[in-house]
């Protein structure tokens, strides 16, 4: 996938692939229109679905021509036609069943966060290396220990990983995810992960964007 | 600030500002520096800088020569004169009082958080709209209801605010936020806010960051 260009084209010729940006527009895309179908809403124009999250409306209509989908000209776009393209673009028209390690406050947070169940994101197994919080059960599922990831990964077939462990336990605890057929990590800690190209990470570094943020707001009192 | 320019130029022709993945980048050298300077390590080339990040040795010498430093040709960059010079760009050469507002797992899970106390963002006040809550103390804070944000705020000196309300909460939690003073909102709930222009916002979008995950992964088994 292109880091900077707006699309990039699949080897084999067929369609090109979102960038990461358009990747999360269709995500705020797809809760806009989620929330307007709760409204009893069912068609939306382009101008409708960019205004509230600070997107042209051309660029809203480039990030849907992408799916292949193109709009009724002065009607808008059919909004129960819209959101399965966009969760099959995504690839979350399916469960993607999670193991989340390091069973702490942020855990306990992302288990009751309904978000992730809602699309899809089903946590299924828990561990934590700590033999006191082996054993317990964290909203109805048993906390593992690090030795058993291997048969409790195949078991449960999560196929993605949450990190939510110290920066200094986080590339051995990742090595054990992949080498249990993890394919895509979610990295809480701060710090770089040397993974396979065949598995993805996406990092979230919260300091990082208190950072981001500090700077913003010493521009703006500086510049 | 550019959002697609690796640099923009400041409106009174001084230095130009750094981008936000600049921004961002700066924030992992500085991590990358401090842990070296614990290993006692006080010289480094760009090339160790950027490796372990994944950003090659040019543009780490682009975005440190940005803040007026250009290391010595043959020797390596001045890990100790470098450190403060980064914070000092970032604006985190001084302490960020910062409000906390929705005090559940994931408030306490940043409380504890040490990477924000070590980067000087302070969490000074906590703020609950339920009554259980208020009152309470923890972490030695205690809870105050949303009806004393402006007070609060004005003894605290809270200049950054933390969202970690539910959705339907954000906007007007974040209108008395600024109401109070705060001029910069790290925002953890999955929409969009609408503030004054002086007023920075960053966004932590869980579901996206997962969703994108879920697309990497998807494309590496059918691309």
């Amino acid at each position: 996938m292109s880091k900077d260009g707006e699309f990039s084209t699949r080897q084999n010729g067929s369609e090109p692939r979102p960038s990461r940006a358009s990747v999360t527009r269709l995500s705020l895309y797809l809760r806009r229109l989620e929330s307007l179908l709760q409204e009893g809403i069912t068609t939306v124009s382009s101008g409708q679905l960019g205004e509230s999250l600070g997107v042209t409306d051309a660029q809203v209509r480039k990030d849907l021509a992408h799916l292949g989908t193109h709009g009724h000209p002065g009607i808008g776009y059919d909004a129960p036609e819209l959101v399965p393209a966009i969760r099959r673009t995504l690839g979350i028209d399916r469960d993607w069943p999670t193991a989340l390690v390091g069973v702490g406050n942020l855990a306990r947070a992302l288990l009751r966060y309904h978000g992730f169940l809602d699309r899809g994101f089903r946590i299924v197994a828990l561990f934590d290396a700590d033999p006191a919080k082996v054993g317990q059960f964290v909203d109805g599922l048993e906390v593992h220990p690090l030795e058993r990831m291997g048969p409790v990964i195949a078991t449960t077939g999560a196929e993605l990983g949450i990190l939510a462990v110290p920066s200094e336990a986080s590339q051995s605890v990742a090595d054990a995810l992949v080498a249990a057929g993890v394919r895509g990590l979610l990295n809480f800690a701060p710090c770089v992960l040397r993974l396979p190209s065949h598995v993805s990470v996406v990092s979230v570094d919260l300091t990082v964007q208190l950072e981001q943020l500090a700077f913003l707001v010493h521009l703006g009192s500086t510049g």
